[in-house]
């Protein structure tokens, strides 16, 4: 948190779907911003100058931090989804809570380089290898707390119902980390994880395929029941679709509809091989939907049906997932590009809606809808991307959106700002100055634990 | 060119499909590279250190530098490669030979800054707006010439057939700077270009839409005569083949073998819409494919048949095109993620294969077989890609292509060498050190001409 008052001026600012010049933007130590005041073409006194674009703060709406430990080594070879996920449980496999917190601590200090202020961690390996529950039953989800505060972001803690290894399978044996054993069980340990401030609880079902259908309710009621964001993964690959529709005759999507599991607290994630009904059921139910595009192309998804969720009226939201890259650009980018190649056609989502997808639609996915607006009131998370970069530069300013959605990237990323506090200052994280060396450091460390 | 003697060292180097540690790289002024030593633990007295992934340098096989001036600002409204043509249009309406030469500065210059050590430019703004000559009639390509010799690239100048606006259609009024009136016009023109040492000329068919049947064996014997490289635009859109059907009966690339075409020396550009006989058509003849992923995204052309060209043979080679971004990596992921996307399987392509379309391919696409090879007697052309950025770090060495082939960028080129000269240092263009700079002024006064 902010522990003082600190004015920024953004030499340009996204406000309300147009770029200003010159905006002054005030925060509070409550980590809110105060005032907004545009047309001022020089800072004022006091005021920390952000040169570039400046817009609310990304939020990382799917997450798994240990994922990044993969990035490289899982270009090896080729297969499909599951054969890349034998070699994801592998590096589960090896976490220890302090391995673990480790790793998020660099990965979470990299989003914030990529101007990302808040992420919502789908969180799934609990307990010990065995499945035998640490000292502290959520030592693993406070590991990650610990690494988002290090990191200066905002995290929402997305604790995982993970009980099956698919429809009536007990979990495998590299599975039995993940499993609380029961629904009940899994909402009994969640609820002791505390939260509050810049750290958010919200609950997870790993899947239709990984939670027994008479079990959902138990995960959807445990959200309800703290006006808490409920996650799941949806229909990300065809074979899912395919057993859920032998075991229960419904698509996952029907599947969850029918156990509560939709509404506007909830958000699907992937949701890339859908039916005309499943997209209904979505917007009509207010559902989410997070779009991962950089990982459903790596993982060999397939492309999402995203501009028909949006015209039916499902809020789209983005993550970086499994963090092949950390880059909330190239999933835009990524997101306007699938519809391209899908359709023939240019010019899919306006920039207020790509911007909106990685900023305002991922904050309220996390349980924050007073993020991804800079307007008095609104959480103080903003992000600066460079104008003045060989890949940025040469667009008017009013058109200073459409040049970093076209061609910016993570590395022009200036400034992030979160909660009021200047957490990546002239690309440099203020709080761990060397964070290449973290990453390598805990990846190096992890691959070589016995 | 180079005038003496470098040694550099190179901390990884990739070298014949793998990835050594500490390997000295020793070039001649002639350009060339005259010795490589791996298995040196730390720089020989000397030797320039360049710390990261050396690869041999990247070539651009298929440019339009004035594309760069429409970065962002094409990206407003939505429609169809049709209708971006027209804005496309407007730009080229603008060019002078001074302003095209300042803003291929510049863009030449941000591609030494993404790896980049070579550029095919596919040139057809050859004349006034109203189609007179200039009093030089080649003024515009050596304006491109003195532009990459600025720039420290190496340039092969596809000079452009383009004669018509459509199958039997003469150009229209914003075609008219493009045209010759006839082949044979062109090619006398053309024949006047110099060219030796780093600044090659060859030939391009604009495509079979813009130069009529009965021409096309003219540019085709005017490349033969010269052993030159000749360049096409084939079947990037849906209706250049029904139009070729309607108008030919035959499919462009089936008209391109017809009339002389295809062969070793030729490249087709984007191919993105081919029949299973075009492909073998291609591939049999040893015509090399350029496939541009990123503008193929970016213009909604599509998914080109990337594996299956590979697998009946044909060379595969890269280009920026549109320049919507200008980075090498950006299109060997977006090769590789399109056939993902397309087929619902991982892993298509190898590094070797990747890093080989990126370089050797595209230099041989240049008339440069002795491009692209980290090897004595091959073009001292390399580039450094840094192992140390948040994207890269965490691999181990050995996967270091890997690594920055899943999620390196133009922002993690540290070096660029070109006949041996350091064209780029530690990220800091050595002969245009403020390229930003040159690429906003260059564009903001192209856009203001009248």
């Amino acid at each position: 948190m902010s522990l003082t008052a600190q004015l920024y001026w953004a030499e340009h600012a996204w406000l309300g779907g147009t770029v200003e010049p010159g905006v002054a933007l005030a925060t509070a130590p409550s980590g809110r911003i105060t005032e907004v005041h545009p047309g001022l073409a020089a800072p004022p006194i006091g005021a920390v100058p952000l040169r570039g674009l400046t817009v609310p703060g990304f939020a990382n709406a799917h997450s798994h931090a240990f994922h990044r430990a993969l990035r490289g080594l899982s270009q090896v070879g080729g297969g499909t989804f599951w054969t890349w996920r034998d070699g994801m449980y592998d590096t589960a496999a090896r976490l220890t809570p302090a391995s673990y917190g480790a790793l998020a601590r660099a990965v979470f200090a990299e989003m914030a380089l990529a101007g990302i202020t808040s992420v919502g961690e789908f969180h799934y390996v609990h307990h010990r290898p065995d499945g035998t529950p640490y000292g502290e039953p959520n030592a693993m989800g406070l590991a990650l707390a610990a690494a988002a505060e290090d990191a200066g972001l905002r995290l929402t803690l997305l604790d995982t119902c993970y009980l099956a290894a698919g429809f009536g399978r007990p979990p495998g044996p590299r599975q039995l980390r993940f499993s609380d054993g029961t629904a009940d069980a899994w909402a009994a340990r969640a609820a002791a994880l505390p939260g509050g401030g810049t750290f958010l609880v919200g609950a997870a079902v790993h899947s239709v395929r990984a939670v027994p259908a008479g079990e959902l309710a138990t995960v959807a009621r445990w959200a309800a029941d703290r006006d808490a964001p409920l996650h799941l993964h949806l229909s990300e690959q065809p074979a899912e679709n395919d057993d859920c529709l032998r075991a229960h005759g419904v698509t996952p999507t029907r599947l969850a509809a029918d156990h509560g599991l939709l509404g506007p607290r909830t958000t699907a994630v992937h949701a890339t091989h859908l039916t005309d009904d499943d997209i209904r059921l979505l917007a009509d139910s207010g559902t989410a939907v997070c779009l991962c595009p950089t990982t459903e192309r790596d993982l060999a998804d397939g492309i999402g049906p995203a501009a028909g969720l949006r015209d039916a009226g499902a809020p789209l939201c983005l993550g970086t997932d499994s963090h092949t890259v950390i880059d909330p650009l190239a999933e835009t980018r990524a997101l306007e590009g699938g519809e391209r190649l899908r359709s023939g056609r240019r010019g899919h989502f306006t920039p207020a809606e790509l911007l909106g997808a990685a900023g305002a639609a991922g904050h309220a996915a996390l349980g924050r809808p007073e993020g991804g607006r800079l307007a008095a009131g609104a959480l103080a998370d903003f992000t600066t991307l460079a104008l003045d970069s060989v890949r940025t530069t040469g667009c008017p300013p009013a058109l200073a959106a459409e040049a970093v959605l076209a061609a910016g990237t993570a590395a022009d990323v200036r400034h992030t700002v979160v909660a009021g506090r200047h957490i990546v200052r002239d690309g440099i994280h203020q709080l761990l100055p060397d964070v290449p060396g973290l990453l390598d450091r805990a990846i190096t460390s992890l691959h070589h634990t016995a």
